[in-house]
C-alpha cells in the first residue's frame, strides 16, 4: 500500500498498475522497461501537462474530429494505465479501438480486448483473425493490423508506440498522433502530432478537448493549419533543459 | 537477434539480459522498470563514462581498499547485467559478496547466488538464514541483511540501490558507494561516493582502478581526502544540462 501523501504517489501507483498487468500476462516485460523510461522523462518535464502538450492535445482533438476513419491503437501498457479514458475518447470522437501489439500473442490480444470491454468498449478490432492486413516495411507479428481499423484509417492515435511502426504508418500516408514522454524518440519525431505528456494525464485532457471542439467545429481547420509539430518538440526540449538548469543550480 | 551494428546495440543487449532474468525469476518486475529509468538517464549522459564518474570510481576503489570489512551488495539487476564483474571486483579488493533484495524471496536469493557462483564466487552471503540481522528504520523483508556482511561492513558498494536503504546504511555510519545513473535520485544524494554511470561500464573500470591502486597504496588517503561527492553530482547535472542544450539546438 502506497500512502496518498507519498511525494511520488501517482508515479508509484502507475508502476503498480503496469506490474499488475505484467503479472496478468498482458503487459510485455519490455513494456515494464518502457514504463521506466517514461518515468524518467516525466520527471524531467515536471510531471505536469505543459503548454506544448496542451497545444498538441488540441491539435489531436481537431485531427480526430476531422478524420474520416479515426482509430485508437491500444497496447498492453495503455490497457493497464488508462483503459477507461481510451473508451471515453473512442465514444466522444467517435473512433474505432484496435489492439495493436509489438509482442503479439493471442492471449495478450484477448486479455486487452476484455479489459477494454469491461470499461465499456463495444467493438475492439485487431484480435485474432481480425488482424489480417499487414503494414508494408515491417516484419513478423509487428506488421499485423485490422483491415477495418489501422490499415484503412486516415488518422491513428498511437499512445506509446515504437519508432519503426510510427514511421511505417506515416509512409502509408496516415496522420499519426503519438503520446510520448520523450521528445527525442523516433516516435516523437516521426509523428504528425506529438503529445509530450504522460498518457494518464493526456488522455483525459484529449477527451475534454474533443468534447469542447465538438461544440464549435468551425475551429477545426484553423487549429490544424496553425499547428507546428517541430515547434512543439523544440519547446518540449527547451522546457526540459530549463528545468535541468534550475535543478542543477539548486544543487550547486 | 540484435545486429551488433544497431546504433542501440549495447542498450538493447542489456535490455534482453534483464528481460531474460525476469523470465528466469530472479529479476523483479520492478527491476525492469528501474532498468528503463536507467536507460533514459544513460541516454542523457551520453552512454559513456564521463570524467565525474571516473573520479568517483577512483574514490570508490580507494574506499574499498581502505575498508576493514568491504561488502558488495548484489540484487537481481546486477546479477543479470554484470555477475562476472562483481566476482572480479570481490577478488581484487578482496570484498565479501552479499545478495541483498528489495523484493526478497528464497527462490530469488538462491538463483542469484547460483549465478554468482557460476561466475567464480566462493562465498555468497545474504541467502536464507544468513540474512538474520536487520537494518534499523527499515520495514519488512527489505531490512534483512547478513550479520557477517552488510550489517558489520564499514564500506558497502550498492550498485542500483533504493533511496531508503542507502539512507539507512548511512545512518548506521557506513561509507556507501552507489552506482546510479540518476544524479538526482535519493540514492545518489545519500551515498558517500556516487558513480553516475551504467553499472556495466562502471564495474570493469572499478576493478581496473582497484588493481592500479593496489600497486601504490600510498595514494589511498589522498584520493579520499580530495574527493567531493556534491561536486561530482553537480558536475553530472551540468553535463546532462549541456548535452540537452546541444541536442535541443541541433533540433531547432
Amino acid at each position: 500500500m502506497i500512502p496518498p501523501t507519498h511525494p511520488r504517489y501517482r508515479s508509484l501507483l502507475e508502476r503498480e498498475k503496469i506490474v499488475e498487468g505484467a503479472r496478468e500476462g498482458y503487459v510485455a516485460l519490455q513494456g515494464l522497461i518502457a514504463q521506466g523510461r517514461g518515468e524518467c522523462f516525466d520527471y524531467l518535464i515536471g510531471e505536469e501537462t505543459q503548454p506544448f502538450a496542451q497545444r498538441a492535445i488540441e491539435a489531436a482533438a481537431a485531427a480526430l474530429l476531422a478524420a474520416r476513419r479515426p482509430v485508437i491503437s491500444v497496447n498492453g501498457n495503455v490497457a493497464a494505465l488508462a483503459p477507461g479514458d481510451v473508451v471515453r475518447l473512442a465514444k466522444a470522437v467517435p473512433a474505432l479501438i484496435e489492439v495493436n501489439l509489438f509482442y503479439r500473442t493471442r492471449e495478450r490480444e484477448k486479455k486487452i480486448a476484455e479489459i477494454l470491454r469491461r470499461h465499456g468498449a463495444e467493438e475492439v478490432l485487431g484480435v485474432g483473425e481480425d488482424a489480417a492486413c499487414t503494414i508494408p516495411e515491417l516484419f513478423s507479428e509487428r506488421r499485423r493490423v485490422s483491415c477495418r481499423g489501422i490499415y484503412t484509417a486516415d488518422v491513428v492515435l498511437v499512445p506509446l508506440e515504437d519508432g519503426d511502426r510510427t514511421e511505417a504508418l506515416r509512409k502509408m500516408g496516415k496522420t499519426v498522433i503519438a503520446i510520448d514522454l520523450n521528445p527525442l524518440s523516433r516516435t516523437a519525431r516521426a509523428a504528425s502530432i506529438t503529445i509530450v505528456d504522460n498518457v494518464t494525464r493526456a488522455l483525459p485532457r484529449l477527451v475534454e478537448a474533443v468534447e469542447n471542439l465538438k461544440k464549435d467545429r468551425s475551429q477545426i481547420q484553423d487549429i490544424l493549419a496553425r499547428y507546428n509539430n517541430s515547434a512543439v518538440l523544440a519547446e518540449a526540449l527547451l522546457h526540459i533543459k530549463t528545468r535541468l538548469e534550475k535543478i542543477a543550480s539548486e544543487m550547486l
